[in-house]
């Protein structure tokens, strides 16, 4: 099922929030707006705020609020995809230059802080000291688990508990944040607010899984960037662990991360994981963290908005980028 | 006077402070920790905090929302500074090796993006959505007017209006956070709160200006980092503006802006600029705005805080670093 497809209950209000993302770059200062729509119009899934708008669905739909908290989030991540770009030295993103490509760190940086200070506006303007405190604390979620991937690049000494804890803080930290405050902000009672984080939660580790997956088995073209680009960054991530594991002796993951000049290590990783069940394997891993998302949906009111997000989960599953 | 001489009506709740800082660093990431407390330890002069404090004295001192709030302008504060280090490549602040300098730019903007984050959930604790709204609004602020900044390096062509524009965006606007949010947390009348803001204001942009001064006239071992360090950035204070309309024709700022490789023009400036009124003018300049914000104070209740503030109004004009 394509996203549009699945988008179809919610798609004028996703229309709302692009007019919400698209506003920000309306600002008076000329570069500022020309650094703001190269970042916010590169047509991302937008799966962060679809999720909070579909997770307000179950109660008390406040459109006002949720299309704040959406424009937050979607903020938010932009803003760290522009850092970690600055930190990676990514040239390439949705197959387009980076800012740090176009313009260098420094803009890249400030580019950043600027967004994630609008974001916190946003987040603020939903009037709700929960969901402002939540997405603050989303953030140093995030920037630890950045430190401590940065402090663990090239360490192959890594067991699968750290591997999800680090994909928490790198993706599914925030899609917590998506969902919870979806409920939050819709006055959900407490325990439908626990079952919508703990559905973005194993929804964001699926999804983390998936991304970590086509960066062995995509294409350039599919991707909007090189494949194994995980790998030249030192990031251990399940294929790579799953082909460690494998192999225990000998393997070129394990040559690269003894000697990360060994870039001829790159390919031959790709080509091996390729060629093995560790990608089927992978894939089963990540399904059933999406089995248990949808498992969690049932105790929630059923409605149009249930269906997609089950419909979501698929997709997360089964997407090509 | 000193700076403990003046804070000590308020020295109790500043060691408060100082313990709410303190347990920032005290996180289950040892190496997290290490560049925590090389940031929040370097002896600061709290001054944005501590007008947290005394803004609030005026009406309904809340002592722990106030703290939450001067906890989290201290740490906007230095996740700014951590950041622009990164992008000015400074590898000295307050006489100590810099996070840029120590590890690097990638921890450098992760650890400031970390700040900004546990600096939202800081402004979250106090309850005040529109507390929150100020800290988020003042970010974008300092992040759009470093932009600005960076854009206009080695431009010779800036006025004074834009000048001081840009030491609003870089100081003064964190300078009436300070003091508007400690209105604000106190319950302060609205008319109060704005003369609290604009007290804030005239005592930032005179703060700064003295800063730009000191950066020409101070020794390396007042300023924690070598002298002519804004001329090196290519950023037009205001002594180098006046330098530049005094003589322009020809001068040494002139020269360097044209061709940023002649930094032997950057210990002419300074002696030039030392051996002139230009010192005395930009004094004139930042003790106008201090008369300003001191005027204003009248408008408040008299207590023993705005005794205080008058005196760190002082302080700002008087101080060598």
């Amino acid at each position: 099922m394509e996203l549009n497809q699945i988008y179809a209950p919610i798609h004028d209000d996703l229309l709302k929030l692009e007019e919400c993302i698209r506003s920000v770059s309306q600002v008076d200062f000329p570069w500022l707006t020309q650094l703001l729509s190269h970042s916010l119009g590169t047509g991302g899934k937008r799966i962060r705020p679809a999720l909070t708008l579909l997770s307000g669905k179950f109660y008390d739909y406040r459109l006002e609020s949720l299309l704040h908290m959406a424009t937050a989030i979607e903020l938010l991540h932009t803003a760290t995809l522009i850092h970690d770009d600055a930190i990676d030295k990514s040239d390439t993103r949705r197959g387009r230059p980076t800012i740090y490509k176009l313009w260098g760190v420094d803009p890249a940086v400030l580019l950043g802080d600027y967004l994630f200070a609008k974001a916190g506006v946003e987040a603020a303007d939903t009037q709700s000291v929960r969901a402002f405190r939540l997405f603050s604390q989303t953030l140093m979620i995030i920037s630890s688990g950045e430190l401590n991937q940065a402090k663990n690049a090239f360490n192959i000494n890594q067991d699968r508990e750290v591997y999800i804890q680090r994909i928490y803080g790198k993706t599914a930290s925030l899609f917590c944040l998506s969902t919870e405050s979806g409920g939050v902000l819709s006055l959900a009672p407490e325990s439908s607010i626990q079952i919508l984080k703990n559905y973005g939660y194993n929804l964001g580790l699926a999804f983390q899984i998936i991304d970590d997956i086509l960066d062995f088995i995509g294409t350039e073209e599919e991707l909007g960037k090189p494949a194994g680009s995980d790998l030249k960054q030192g990031t251990l991530t399940l294929p790579a662990m799953l082909l460690n594991e494998r192999y225990p002796q000998d393997n070129p993951v394990k040559r690269l991360f003894e000697n990360r000049e060994k870039v001829e290590n790159i390919p031959l990783a790709i080509e091996q994981i390729r060629n093995s069940p560790i990608v089927d394997e992978s894939y089963k891993i990540a399904r059933d963290y999406v089995n248990i998302a949808c498992h969690l949906l049932h105790e929630l009111p059923d409605n149009a908005s249930r269906k997609v997000l089950m419909e979501l989960a698929d997709f997360v599953v089964t997407r090509k980028n």
